[in-house]
């Protein structure tokens, strides 16, 4: 079935939304948690986390301004810090409801079963459920003119990883953590164990046009 | 296990790359195909393609300029076009092979089964066997400072779904494609059927403080 843009425009804006939002693919499914000045810690789910590069480690998340997320936006600004929690199927409902608009004054920590941890002494909370974690210094920040939303890059200070999802050649096998993958905007879904591919090199003999 | 900034400077770059990769979670699973003014396909795969926004319909990627992957950028640059198309079950040997250095002058199309084809005088070929593909145009380009990667944004011109994936509320199941999420740089899944969750609002009893 095709779309063109114009056929997308004049979705109903749910219809639209859905479709957009499931036209990249999976997308990685994390928590990403701060806490204020004034000590009130906030974790928000977000579907945009990508790998920006491993020398030095480097994470971005997009964000659009007009949400409820503004909290994570303050406090990363104004504290320097954040975590980044990967989500595994036995907390997606609670991850899920972090999506509700609660007030700045109201932590989402207080309102789900979702536990704040603190590790290593760094400012903003961790997670405990999650079993892969990111704690990350706030670095930069790039405004996509297109729709007004932000790019906000944070390089790792250190994390923490479940052992058992741990390969040897430092692959960390997500599907051993039950880590889950998010379909569009609501969609959780579990993933299956991966299949590996070497290295590739260009075949040694080109193949006659096709 | 923890690793810090330094554990992770310090490991081998194979090991280093594996781990740091895995950190974010899932990443969508796609091929950008594009066509140079010479007539020249190309099909990578890439990991970092992004939803920017609905409204309009924008999607991103990340380019590191020193891959392969140049090709694709120059060709998207003097051409103004290109294709995103999700990546099944069926297709992943060839889908991962895209990943060797060719020379430009070598269209991976020719070294591999996947194939061109070419809909609605779009300038870029899409991936004959891909269910889930969008075409785009060139929007914008965002230099990431930290580490010389570039965010390309591109617009939505149109899109082909495979009717069996689409539901009544726009929401594509990419599970129904048997649509891979990547784990890390060389590892594919597939994916369940999602959970699907509701809009959440507030709940209306203020929990206690944890």
């Amino acid at each position: 079935m095709k779309f063109t843009k114009k056929d997308i425009q004049e979705l109903p804006h749910v219809h639209k939304i859905n479709l957009v939002n499931s036209l990249s693919g999976y997308k990685a499914a994390n928590l990403i948690a701060t806490r204020s000045n004034e000590n009130i810690t906030n974790v928000g789910v977000f579907s945009s986390v990508i790998h920006l590069g491993s020398e030095p480690p480097l994470f971005g998340f997009i964000l659009r301004p007009t949400t409820v997320k503004r909290d994570t936006y303050n406090n990363i600004r104004s504290t320097g810090y954040f975590t980044i929690n990967a989500i595994n199927s036995e907390i997606i409902e609670d991850a899920h409801h972090t999506s509700a608009k609660y007030d700045s004054t109201i932590s989402e920590f207080d309102q789900t079963d979702l536990q704040t941890e603190y590790l290593n002494n760094f400012y903003a909370p961790f997670v405990a459920q999650s079993n892969l974690k990111i704690a990350l210094k706030y670095s930069n920040e790039y405004a996509i003119e297109e729709n007004g939303t932000i790019l906000i890059v944070g390089e790792l200070i250190e994390c923490y990883v479940n052992e058992n999802m741990l390969s040897t050649d430092g692959f960390i096998d997500l599907s051993k953590g039950n880590t889950v993958a998010i379909n569009s905007l609501d969609g959780y879904s579990k993933v299956d164990s991966p299949t590996r591919f070497e290295y590739q090199k260009p075949l040694k003999i080109v193949k006659p046009q096709n």
